[in-house]
C-alpha cells in the first residue's frame, strides 16, 4: 500500500494490532462452535464472556445487557425495529432528529411503511437538538425516541441525557446511536440514562461486520433476526467469535488513553483550523463546541468538497466529503443541508477526521494541500 | 489446543489457511471503507466485487443476485421476513416444514406474531417432504414456500427443484436454506429453479459471522436492516471485507474438489456405519439415502446421546447430540421427533459429521469409543 495520509477515521479505523493479536487464536486455531457441548467449544465461550464482559464495563453496564450484533447499523435496526415490531397494528409515534445517520433515518421511513407515526425534530446551526422541540413532539402513544449520541459528520455532542428524562417523562423508551462516539468520549449507560445505545467496531480500531447494542435489562425488544438460542435469543447466529474478542480488545486499548487522545486529537484540530485561518481561506465551521475531538467539518466558501476530495485523494491524503455511507451521492449531504449551512458554503463541505496515528506534520500537509487547491 | 478428533463439522469448520492467507491484507493493511471515494477504498471495493463474482459463478447466478449478510440466521431472516414485510396488514400464508432450523421455524413464529398464517409440512421417516403435501397445502395467498436444500441433523437432501416447481405454479416464492447444503453438493440456482438461498461461510471453511442471500433478479424484499447504500440497499452496514474475502476463497476452494471431497467422505461414512453394525452395535440410521456426504444421524438403543457425547469428549472426539444451535436443550430435537424415531432409540441420537481432514483411523478410533462407552 502507497503512503497515504489517512484522515477520515469517523469513516472506519485501521484494525489494532492488539486487536488482532486477541484475534489470532480465534482464526487460526480455537474454531469451535461456542454452542456446543464438548471441550473444544471451551475457549469460544470463554472468550465471549470475557468480551462481554469488557464491554459491559466499559460503558457502565451489566455484561448480561450487551448484545453482539454485526455493526452499527444492525445495532440501531435491532434498537428501532426491536421496539416497534412489538407494536405492530397498534397506533404508536417514534422520534428521531433530522440528522441522524441513515441506519436510523431510513429505519423510521421502513416504520412509516409499517403503518406507524414518526417525527424528525429539526437542529440548530450547531446540531444541537433542542430539549423543547422533543417536548413539544411527545405525544401520550410515543413508543421510542432515537437521539444520535455524536453526529457522524459533524461531530455535534446530543444532549443525550436531559432529551433521555423527556422521553422516559413521557413513557418512551430511549435510544441513542452512539457508533461515533464510542471510544471518543466516556460513555456511561446510567449516566446517560438510556435503554438503548448502538456501537460499531470498527469505528474504534476493532474489526468490520461487528458491534454491539446495549438494552437495560427490562427493555423488552422484538428480535430482528430469530433462530438459535445465541445471544439469550436476541440475537441469534453462530457468534463472531474473532471479530467480538477483537472488538473488546481494541475497546479496552481506547478506554484506557481516551483522555490522553481527546487531548492530542483537540491539538491537531486546533491546529487545523488556526493553520487554515492563518491561511486566509474562506469557510465555515460546523457543529458545537461541544464535540467529538478530532472531527471537523469545514465548509469552504465558493468551492466543490467534491474536487478537494479527490485532489487531495491525488495528494495521497484521504478525507470525506458528506458521511461516508452517502459518498456516492454528490449531493448536499442531509445532514448539512438540516443545519442550514449557507448556499455559497454548502457545497464546498468537508469532513476531517483526525486519529491518534495523525501527527503535526500530516496536519499541516493536509493544510497546505487545501490551500493549494483553493488557490490554484 | 490440545489433540482431538473433531467430527462435528456440520456445526461448524475449521477456517481454511487459504481463506484466512486472503482475509490476511483486509486485516493488515487494506482497512479502507469500501464505500469512501479515495484511492484507499478501492483494494476492499474489489476485493469485495471478486468476491461476488466468485460466489457468483459457483452457484451459476449472477453477482448483482448475491447479497452479503452476517450469517445463515441473516440470511433466513432476510429472505422470510423481507417477503413477509411487504405484505404487512395482507392475508398471507407462508408454508414450511416441520424439520428446517430455528433460524427458518422461528422466524415463522415471528410471521405468525405480525399477523400471517403458516403451515408446517410433515416429513417421512427419512426426512423426505413429499411433493403432494405441499400440494395440498398451497392456497392463492401463500407469498413464500421455505424448504431446506439438506437438514443440519439428518442430512437428508430434499427435492427441492420439484417443490419450488409447485410454489412457482401457484405465484409462491421459493426459498431454500442451504447453509447444510452449500460447499457439499453442487448448487445451481438456474437448474433448482429456487428464488432466494441461503449460505454461511463458517459451514464450509470460512469464517464465522459472514454469509449470503442470493436473490433472484425481480424478485423484491424488504430489507431486515436499513441504512446506506452498501448491497444495493438491500444489506447496508460498512462491510466485513475480511470476511467476504474469506468466504469466497474458501467457497472456492471447496469448489474445486467437491467431487472428491464427497467421495471420500463418503467412505469414512460406510466404514463408520458399518464398523458400528459388525460391533454388534444396536441403532438406527437417520436420514435418507440421498443425503450429504459424511453427515450421519445415528440413534442407538437405550442409550443417551448427551452421555455419548460426554464420555466421548473425555477421549477427545468431539460429536453432537441434536443439532448444535440446540444443544442446550436436553431434550430430544424437534428434527428427531419430527421423523418418529421411535422412543427406545430417540434419546441416544448422536451427529456425526466428517470433515476432509478426518482419517480412515480417526473413524475406527471412534467406533471403538462408541463401543466402549455402551458395552462397559
Amino acid at each position: 500500500m502507497k503512503f497515504v495520509i489517512y484522515a477520515d477515521h469517523a469513516a472506519t479505523t485501521p484494525l489494532s494490532p492488539t486487536a488482532l493479536d486477541a484475534m489470532r487464536p480465534f482464526l487460526e486455531q480455537e474454531y469451535g462452535n461456542p454452542s456446543t457441548l464438548y471441550s473444544l467449544a471451551r475457549k469460544p465461550r470463554r472468550a465471549i464472556n470475557d468480551a462481554r464482559a469488557l464491554i459491559a464495563e466499559a460503558i457502565n453496564a451489566d455484561p448480561s445487557e450487551i448484545y453482539f450484533t454485526s455493526g452499527g447499523s444492525e445495532s440501531d435496526n435491532l434498537a428501532i425495529k426491536g421496539i416497534a415490531l412489538r407494536f405492530l397494528g397498534q397506533k404508536k409515534r417514534f422520534i428521531t432528529s433530522s440528522i441522524e445517520h441513515h441506519a436510523v433515518l431510513h429505519s423510521f421511513e421502513a416504520l412509516r411503511r409499517y403503518g406507524f407515526s414518526t417525527t424528525e425534530l429539526p437542529v440548530e446551526r450547531d446540531g444541537v437538538i433542542q430539549c423543547d422541540e422533543l417536548s413539544a413532539a411527545m405525544t401520550p402513544d410515543t413508543a421510542l425516541v432515537s437521539i444520535m449520541l455524536a453526529n457522524n459528520e459533524i461531530a455535534t455532542i446530543e444532549p443525550v441525557k436531559a432529551l433521555a428524562e423527556i422521553a422516559h417523562a413521557n413513557g418512551a423508551v430511549f435510544h441513542t446511536d452512539a457508533v461515533q462516539a464510542v471510544s471518543h468520549v466516556p460513555i456511561d449507560v446510567k449516566a446517560l440514562n438510556v435503554d438503548l445505545l448502538s456501537a460499531s467496531a470498527h469505528k474504534f480500531n476493532g474489526p468490520k461486520g461487528i458491534g454491539f447494542l446495549y438494552v437495560r435489562n427490562g427493555v423488552a425488544l422484538e428480535p430482528l433476526i430469530h433462530g438459535g438460542g445465541q445471544e439469550s435469543g436476541m440475537r441469534p447466529g453462530t457468534e463472531n467469535v474473532a471479530g467480538i474478542v477483537g472488538m473488546a480488545a481494541a475497546l479496552k486499548e481506547h478506554i484506557g488513553k481516551l483522555d490522553a487522545e481527546a487531548r492530542y486529537l483537540n491539538l491537531l484540530q486546533k491546529k487545523f483550523i488556526n493553520g487554515l485561518r492563518a491561511k486566509g481561506l474562506d469557510f465555515i465551521e460546523n457543529g458545537s463546541t461541544n464535540r467529538i475531538p478530532g472531527n471537523v467539518s469545514l465548509s469552504f466558501g465558493n468551492a466543490s468538497g467534491e474536487v478537494l476530495l479527490h485532489r487531495l485523494d491525488l495528494m495521497g491524503i484521504s478525507i470525506a466529503t458528506g458521511s461516508a455511507c452517502n459518498s456516492k451521492e454528490t449531493t448536499v449531504s442531509h445532514v448539512i443541508q438540516a443545519i442550514g449551512v449557507p448556499e455559497k458554503y454548502a457545497n464546498g463541505t468537508i469532513r476531517v477526521s483526525f486519529g491518534p496515528e495523525n501527527t503535526e506534520d500530516e496536519v499541516l500537509t493536509i493544510i497546505e494541500g487545501i490551500y493549494k487547491i483553493l488557490n490554484p
